[in-house]
C-alpha cells in the first residue's frame, strides 16, 4: 500500500523530518553507574559482580531484584500485521517496536527491548521466548496477524511464568472499554444496558468483544467481513465461533445495516468503511468509535449531523482511543505486583482507572485522557496492582 | 565456591555497597525523542513511523540505518562459565552481562542488550539467535564453557551474516597479544623470536595460542592440566588436537617444568597455580602473565625477585590484561564497517592499536593502557575498520 501524508493535528509533517527522527534508531542503553575508575569497575563489574551472581545462583528469586529483567518488557513481533501496512516483515516492524519501547519508558518508566523475529511459526516463537525467559520479566506481543495471534498468545501464556499480553488485542480492548464508559457518562447511558455493535473480528475486535462481555454488557453483536457472527455459520475460526455462542442475544441475522438499527454503540475495528446513512438508523446521540487506522471506518465530520459522539484511533482528532492508554500502566503494574498473568479482572480495573482520570474534564470531545497524559499510566498501574491475585 | 572479598586497589569494598550498586539492575532504556505532544507522537510513532517501516520493507538495507539494530550488540550467555564461579546458570550470569553492556556503552558508545539463555544446547542457541537476527547487529558470546564454546561460536559464525565473537576467547587473546608487545618492547625483545608458554587450553588459552600463531610467533608451547599438548596424546578435544599439531616446535614432552625452562614468556590462563621456583628457570627478565581470575597462577610479589614483568587479570595490580581493552572497540569497528565476521586480521590490528596507545607511557608497570582509558576503544575501532574486507 502507499504511505499516506502525516497530518498530526492537521499540521503536515515533512517526510524528511520523520526519517530524520528515526535515523540511528530511537533507543539507547544507558547506565546510572559511574564506571570512571578501577573502584567503580570492581563494584559494577569484576570482581564485585561475582558476589551478586553467587547470591542469585543460591536464591534465584533475587534475580528480579539485582538485574533489570524484573522490570524489563520484551516487545515481540513477527512483523505480520504492522500498523495499517500488513505483513512487512520483522525488520520493517522494528521502528514501530522501538517506538513502543520508548513510550513504555516515557509513560510508565519501565524498560522494554524490541525483539523482531524472523519466524512466523507459533511453536518457534514459543521456543525462542522460553529459552530467553531469564532475560526479561514480561512479554508484550505486537503487530501479529489474526487468527495466529490468538494461538500464539495462548501458548505463550501456558509456557511462560510471567505476564504475556498481545497489545493489539487487550490494550485496545481496555482503551475501548474506558472510552465507552466516558461516552456513556456524557450521554447519560448505563453501559451495561447499551446495545453494542463490534465491527471487525480480528485481533482487536475479538478481544474487545470478550472484554465487553466480561464487563457484563448484555447486548453485544459482532460482525466480520461476512456479516453478523451467528452459531450456524461454518466459515468461522475458533475465536469467532466462541463469540458467536456468547453474543447477539436477539438472534439478529444479516449485516451491518441489521446490526446497527437502534444500536447505541458502534465499535469499528475493521479497516472497512461505514456509510453515514446507517449511523442515521442508530439510537439518538449514538456513540461511534471508528478506530480503523490510518483511515477510520467513518470520518467524524460525516456523523456530526446525527449528534454522534465520535472517537478515532488517530492523533489528529479528539477522543483518541489507543492501546497506549492501557499497556504501559498494565505492564508496569503487573511487573510491580510480580503477577504471573494478565487477567480480565486486571484489564477491567485498568479500564476503570483510565475512565476515572478522564472524569474531571469529561466532555463530548474528551471522553478519554490524552494518551500522553502522565496521570494515566501510574493510575492504571496501581489499579492493576490492586486487582492482582 | 565462596565469594572472595573485593579489594580494588587494595581498598576493601563492603558487600552492602556492591549489592546496592546492582539493585534494580544496571541498565536502562532511554530515547532522545521528545514524545511530549501529539506532533512528537505522530513523528516518532503512529502514523509517521509507518513511512519508515514501508521504506525498510521496500529496501531492507535501510533497516540498519533507521533502527538501533545496526549498532546493537547482543551479549549472549548460557551461564555455564561465569567469571571464576563456573556454571551458575543464566539468571546468575545476567548481572555480569549487564556490566558488559554498560561498559560497551561507556567505552565505545555502542548499545548492547544482555540475552541470558535457559539452554546450553548449541543447536538451540543457534536457533534462538537465527530467529532474533533482525533485532541486533552483532553477537558477543560471554561466559560459555569450553569446549562447547568452540562449536557454538563456529556454528553461529556459519549461521549469521553478522560479527560473532566469543569475548572470553578472542577479546582476551587480543589483550594478551597487545600486552606481550608492550612487555617485549620494555625488555628489548622481539616478540616473534620469543619462546612462549601458554598454560591452559580452555576458551582463552586456545584462542590466545591461535592468535599468537597468527602473529607469526614461532615458538609457542601449550599446556593443559595433563601437560604439554603433543600430537601423540589421545585425551584431547578437537581444539587441542589442532594446536598440538601447530605448536611445540622443539618437541618438548612433560609438564610445566619442562616447558618453562629458558622460556621468555608465560601466559597463564588456567586457574591453576605456578610455583615460583619454576619461574626462576625462565630466561632473564621473564614476562609472566598470570591471568587466572580472581586468583592469579602466581602473585606478582612472588616473582619480583626474578626481575619479572608481571601482568594479571585483576584491577588491583598494574598491567591488567582484560578483554575489556579489546571487545568494545572491536565490535564498534566491526559494526561501523558493516563487517560480516571478525577475522584474525582484524584481531591483530586491534592488538597493535592497543599497544600503540600504551607506547607514550610504556613502563614495566604500564605495558598496556588502563582498561577504562577512553583512547583505547576509538583507536581499536579505527584499526578494525581499516582491517575489514
Amino acid at each position: 500500500m502507499k504511505a499516506r501524508p502525516v497530518r498530526p493535528g492537521g499540521v503536515a509533517v515533512e517526510d524528511s523530518s520523520v526519517f530524520a527522527a528515526h535515523a540511528g534508531g530511537k533507543l539507547s542503553i544507558s547506565t546510572a553507574l559511574p564506571l570512571q575508575d578501577s573502584r567503580d569497575l570492581s563494584v559494577a563489574y569484576t570482581p564485585g559482580v561475582a558476589q551478586v551472581s553467587l547470591a542469585i545462583s543460591r536464591d534465584p528469586r533475587l534475580g528480579s531484584h539485582y538485574t533489570w529483567a524484573g522490570r524489563l518488557v520484551a516487545v515481540v513481533t513477527d512483523g505480520t500485521a504492522v500498523l495499517g501496512l500488513g505483513n512487512v516483515g520483522p525488520s520493517a516492524a522494528l521502528p514501530v517496536m522501538e517506538g513502543k519501547a520508548a513510550l513504555f519508558q516515557r509513560l510508565a518508566n519501565i524498560n522494554a527491548i524490541p525483539l523482531a523475529l524472523a519466524t512466523t511459526d507459533p511453536g518457534e516463537i514459543v521456543e525462542v521466548l522460553t529459552r530467553l525467559r531469564p532475560s526479561f520479566g514480561a512479554v508484550c506481543l505486537e503487530d501479529i496477524a489474526a487468527p495466529r495471534c490468538f494461538e500464539l498468545e495462548a501458548r505463550l501464556v501456558a509456557a511462560l511464568d510471567c505476564p504475556v499480553m498481545h497489545d493489539d488485542q487487550h490494550g485496545t480492548a481496555v482503551a475501548v472499554l474506558a472510552g465507552l464508559q466516558g461516552a456513556c457518562t456524557v450521554t447519560g447511558r448505563r453501559l451495561g444496558s447499551c446495545r453494542v455493535v463490534v465491527l471487525g473480528a480480528g485481533a482487536a475486535g475479538v478481544a474487545t468483544a470478550q472484554l465487553l462481555l466480561a464487563a457484563e454488557i448484555e447486548d453485544v453483536t459482532v460482525l466480520d467481513s461476512q456479516g453478523i457472527l451467528t452459531p450456524d455459520r461454518s466459515d468461522m475460526n475458533a475465536a469467532k465461533t466462541d463469540l458467536a455462542a456468547r453474543t447477539n442475544p436477539r438472534g439478529l441475522r444479516g449485516g451491518l445495516a441489521e446490526a446497527l438499527r437502534d444500536a447505541d454503540i458502534l465499535v469499528g475495528l475493521s479497516s472497512s468503511s461505514v456509510p453515514p446513512h446507517m449511523v442515521a438508523t442508530m439510537a439518538p446521540k449514538p456513540i461511534v468509535f471508528a478506530l480503523s487506522n490510518p483511515v477510520p471506518e467513518i470520518w467524524p465530520e460525516q456523523v456530526s449531523q446525527y449528534g454522534a459522539i465520535v472517537a478515532t484511533g488517530g492523533s489528529n482528532h479528539s477522543n483518541q482511543i489507543i492501546n497506549l492508554l492501557a499497556s504501559p500502566g498494565i505492564f508496569s503494574g503487573a511487573l510491580d505486583a510480580a503477577a504471573v498473568a494478565i487477567t480480565h479482572r486486571m484489564k477491567l480495573a485498568a479500564a476503570a482507572a483510565i475512565a476515572r482520570v478522564a472524569e474531571d474534564r469529561l466532555a463530548v470531545d474528551q471522553i478519554v485522557p490524552h494518551c500522553l497524559d502522565p496521570r494515566v499510566a501510574p493510575a492504571v498501574a496501581q489499579a492493576v496492582i490492586d486487582a492482582t491475585g
